[in-house]
């Protein structure tokens, strides 16, 4: 591998359950190419290989490849590149960055999805500190605080699928009660849905519904989905306060695959909040209205995020470098 | 004053709600003299430079003051040394960094007490990211992670006694309903002891009974005193469990008035945090039973927090200040 350098090519891939999104920017960060493809039955490290070189083909003209990032729904260790724990990939202890490394020859970074995110948002936007809140099957959260990705031991920061919501609420497929996942994530919410109706609740709705009929029944005005929308968005109200709180930041961005309900989804959340503040002058002060807004790019945040990995994790290296020559 | 050197006294003040004490080490951090004070009707400001003085005039033999560290329990302004807010003190907005700087002749570093106490515990650890949990009359957490306090917006992070615990317990003095201090708080553990005895439970507990009163009441068999203490501790467990899981800590340190309790605070937590160890794989992994610990000396961690954050601001300024030399 040759010296790194930051002026080429940045590659970032967004690994999802079903697809990874490719995408490549140059340096000033404008867009050069993109490229998505199914996860098939090939070792996830390979397929993310595959395709980041049929991007960099398309790209031929493009300056040289500078650095990657990979953004993984799990659990990461971004010193050493791997990918310890997706559950939903059923992956465990992938060598993600030394693999794809050696195989394009630049630094390869690794990064849990919503904290890939994160680091996006912050990057591009006023250097305050910020929460990114990714609500889909799972509920999790990437944070920037003091300018600095929040990572923890283990890179477990941010799993706040698992902090009570309800400590009466339903049971959480984690074996707790009341997880916030088991209250507002789209499979709770299709949940509470269908466990409202076999208790005897009348609605329009399927007796299975998805996530989206729910969404797409309480904008249609059915009461029992108004209801289960209202519920959960209180529920993630209170999230969103918790984040401003606990993590001192003062801008919470809400994405995810619940949120591409868009506005049948954000009011509720946003009539919660109102209700927070005109109670309490805390929320008010720590959590004006425009705190909270809804991602504006979730298509293409994945694997811009990833992007913003590859960029911070190469100018990192660069300055460890310059520390390790000015100390000898 | 003189150029910072790092070898001489650390004076460390904690200012609670009616006392003040101070602390003094050499640098290799062995105590060279303490002394606590009343909170009288003098500016606060004032109260802390003549308690440091006469601590100072106790200790004439040892090395010249190096810095000053002040824990206080409020929102701080740690760049410029100012408490911005501190409800219990009625203080607002007091430049105590620059005075007792002015006054004492060496700088002088302002933090919020929870963190100041984290700190000293991180400085004294493992070098594993940690979070102090502080259960008094109020609720908040001093948090270290990636090997850096968490400090947020405004110096705000931390302030996790108004995450919600239960969305349909009593109401908060806050405003909102179920925060985690409107269950977990000594002032909680009494109320709730009390609406229980109003609502007809029978107890050998007083009318208004204090906190004290409860655990003493649990120790000694009460049954509405133990379901007290163990309601609290069950929030309490989550509220570790939060903590852990929202910042990827692997040690939760609770300390705090509510905790002088001891065992009959501790145990119930614990029992609390195995029930949810035996329901749930991620608590198990996350949250070992060594996890947790009650804070070991208690009576000193406030000043000695305080220490901590002299030592950490001094060793930050020099750096700061290596950093602009070498940039030159």
């Amino acid at each position: 591998m040759n010296a790194p350098m930051t002026t080429g090519t940045y590659l970032g891939l967004d690994v999802g359950g079903t697809k990874i999104a490719a995408l490549a920017t140059d340096a000033d960060g404008r867009v050069l190419g993109e490229r998505t493809a199914p996860v098939d039955g090939a070792p996830l490290e390979q397929r993310i290989v595959v395709i980041a070189r049929q991007l960099l083909d398309e790209l031929r003209d493009a300056p040289p490849l500078c650095a990657v990032g990979v953004a993984v729904p799990g659990q990461v260790d971004p010193a050493l590149g791997t990918l310890r724990l997706a559950v939903n990939l059923e992956a465990r202890d992938l060598a993600i960055g030394p693999i794809v490394s050696a195989a394009l020859g630049a630094p390869c970074f690794v990064e849990h999805d919503a904290r890939a995110v994160a680091a996006w948002l912050h990057a591009t936007g006023d250097g305050r500190g910020l929460a990114y809140l990714s609500i889909g099957t799972g509920i999790s959260a990437g944070i920037v605080v003091d300018g600095a990705l929040v990572r923890g031991e283990d890179g477990l920061a941010g799993e706040i699928g698992h902090l009570v919501a309800d400590p009466a609420g339903p049971a959480c497929p984690c074996g707790l009660r009341g997880c916030l996942e088991a209250v507002a994530s789209g499979p709770a919410i299709a949940a509470s849905a269908a466990a409202l109706m076999r208790a005897g609740a009348t609605s329009d709705l399927p007796a299975h519904p998805t996530t989206a009929d729910v969404f797409a029944a309480a904008r249609d005005g059915d009461t029992l989905a108004q209801r289960v929308v209202s519920d959960a968005a209180a529920h993630v109200a209170r999230a969103v306060r918790g984040l401003v709180l606990a993590f001192g930041v003062q801008r919470v961005v809400v994405g995810g695959g619940v949120t591409r309900a868009g506005d049948a989804f954000m009011q509720p959340v946003l009539q919660a909040l109102d209700g927070e503040r005109m109670a309490s002058a805390l929320v008010q002060r720590a959590l004006p209205r425009t705190a909270v807004e809804l991602l504006a790019s979730e298509r293409n945040a994945g694997p811009l995020g990833a992007v913003a990995v590859a960029r911070i994790g190469l100018a990192r290296t660069l300055a460890d470098e310059r520390r390790e020559v000015g100390s000898r």
